[in-house]
């Protein structure tokens, strides 16, 4: 995985694996800050522009930006692939060196590429980049919020277990969790199809039974299953991998009392998880949405005053 | 029609039928205070976001939302479905409740099915939803404006006749019209071409021939001819409906001399309404839109201030 | 071309040839003064509101007017014409009503025919026009932000001689900038293939060999080649156009020593410029995307000022 291999320049958020551990403090320390006080009006950065670039669909990831940057107080461009000038063929790099020369101070990207995105970060675009999901390789804001709803619930993470379940093989989510979990002393593991696997995860945790994962785990992150992305049919059917992989009411009751549920999003009602176990009392989906924005204010903070720090 | 049921929680805006004489008259009021006291930089509710979810075409409800929210200071943000996680089969529930999980405090959605909307209203979504046009069902906002524009003009409705002509049955905007308009003491008469009748619509309003529409009403309502939604071809070209059906300057002089024209949008010139008549003194078309924007930030309050009152 | 016919009321910005030297100048004036002195938080525009109509691609003229926009405190709306009223069919002129109806001061619009643009600057359409890009036909900001860029450089354009080079016929800003230029006494060539002359834009610039145009002028502006526009196939491939017109370091050498290289972009990298230059110490390109900003301002200004001044 490569992880510690530092190869952009820092003022970049590409992924959780070139934070140390007291960066990853910081920022999970502002982002309770901003839950704590911010308040409508409030604006530190008001005047200065954020880009979203999303080459990929999304919802969650895409306004929980938005959000953050406007509750910072930031404007926002909103750059749609289609209407614009990729169109006419323009480079990832030309693109955010335009923005760059309008004034955009930070280029929110989620992209395909994770190679594009590296390369961006390694010249000088005149803007912070902020990874927001680059292909399977990483999406640290993800990364950043899950951890700050596990130490919400749990205070400390050390000698706790993460089981990570479902389609590790197309999930963006995993390294860049795998990281900085294992900063904070969490312990993970796997489990999910045969062919949902991944070598490179395997070296770093071991893939166990479901069952076992779900008795030994403090948190279940349920990945959604892209289906879609798989050549051969995986299962007969939705249905088919509910029954098999899916967290039902009844595999809820293997967990532990304490243990939490937890799933990235967007997630498949009825597929990965059962639809009465996302508003379970014990699911922290929704708050985990809620987290992001904190999480991502503490971020883009993070770039905007990276220098002075 | 069953207007009077009320399936839904009271804070969100689904349809005028639910809103009592008393509302709809405080609504009103807050509208006209907006027309005559709001100026640029007021924003008693800066700061605090709302969200519009368009799941069909629109230029001008979209866009009078998005003024209207952003004249009473709010920040928008704007979902497009196909940019977004609905491409990856997100329920409508789920993408409203995701955004009220980032702190989006309304959700104005226009959507092709009005079952879904009022499932949304009957859930725990965290946020207020205002209906921008729900199928053939109901659009209050749109309502809300025709019958501002009407007190404006006439003062008072009590004993005025409206008549509503054209595609009656593919409008959402005529069920709305008629519940607020006879709370208002006003009488609705409807016209148009067979094929284009509604069989609920006729239980509260009578048919009458064209001339006798044009020469009885106070307000001649035209609506939008949807063609394309019509399976059997009604006319052989939009020449021959507008021949048969359209609002002449010729038919204009069959109007009461104080009687005015309406039309919801967007017209078609040349066909429902002629060309000379959508900017004709009598005519009312663009005011309507102007009018929108007052009503919108009127019932964004409503649903903002709801709590309270 | 009839740049002297003013067919259009004067508080629309349709072409540069609509102004006089002293109106160019103020606007130039006004840049300068944004680029110097605004700062984050300045917005002498707060609460009232600009619309974006872009019914062609574009990311720097949008993403340059939404952020000029945005820095003079404008709130913005951004039509997108698929998701919008058009699909149903509504004229631009009805559209534009629409929005100015809605409170909208200023309609940026960029539409591929010029005569549409045209007729609605005739019309009382309740707004001031900005024209964005209007086909082949004019370009006016960014003809204007050329300007900018030439009279930082140099100081004073009398006498210079600017190289326009490339795909003449498919230019939009080509007639705009000869305009201006020669309103600062600037003397403009022509240069590019055969198949890409203009047989308008002859009768106002002399067409010159590539080389000698390299070793003549003080600005070489190279346009994008549009191949997908050509209906025969001009070249045999990017590469061969290259070769043959491409500003590639070893033609930089024939410049002379205070020349500049422009290009009003999105660029062509390895085609009509070669990637090295693209960056080059003499190249303005990413500087005239800055300079975007602040004239774009002075002409948000200028259209909202117009009435007083």
């Amino acid at each position: 995985m490569a992880l510690m291999t530092q190869e952009w320049k820092r003022e970049h958020l590409l992924d959780t694996s070139q934070l140390t551990l007291n960066e990853l403090k910081a920022i999970l320390a502002r982002a309770r800050y901003w839950e704590e006080n911010w308040r409508p009006g409030m604006g530190p950065y008001r005047g200065r522009f954020a880009a979203n670039l999303f080459f990929e669909p999304s919802t969650r990831t895409r306004f929980s930006f938005e959000v953050a940057e406007k509750k910072l107080g930031m404007e926002v461009v909103n750059f749609t692939p289609d209407v614009s000038s990729t169109a006419k063929g323009e480079s990832l790099y030309d693109t955010v060196k335009t923005l760059a020369s309008l004034g955009v101070e930070v280029a929110v990207i989620r992209h395909s590429d994770p190679e594009q995105v590296k390369a961006l970060a390694r010249q000088e675009v005149g803007c912070k980049i902020l990874n927001a999901g680059a292909g399977h390789w990483a999406h640290p804001t993800q990364a950043l919020l899950d951890l700050y709803t596990m130490l919400k619930h749990f205070g400390d993470l050390s000698g706790k277990t993460v089981a990570i379940v479902g389609d590790i093989a197309h999930s963006r989510v995993v390294h860049s969790n795998m990281w900085s979990l294992k900063r904070f002393g969490a312990h993970v593991i796997l489990s999910g199809p045969q062919a949902m696997r991944d070598r490179d995860c395997e070296q770093e945790a071991p893939y166990v039974p479901f069952e076992e994962a779900l008795q030994t785990a403090d948190v279940v992150m349920m990945l959604r299953v892209q289906l879609e992305r798989h050549q051969e049919k995986l299962f007969t059917s939705k249905q088919d991998y509910h029954k098999q992989y899916g967290l039902t009411l009844q595999r809820l009751r293997l967990m532990k009392p304490e243990a939490i549920i937890m799933h990235p999003g967007p997630f498949n009602r009825g597929v990965e998880v059962a639809d009465e176990v996302v508003e379970h009392p014990r699911s922290k989906i929704f708050e985990q949405k809620a987290n992001g924005v904190w999480i991502r204010m503490a971020v883009l903070e993070h770039a905007l005053e990276g220098e002075k720090a």
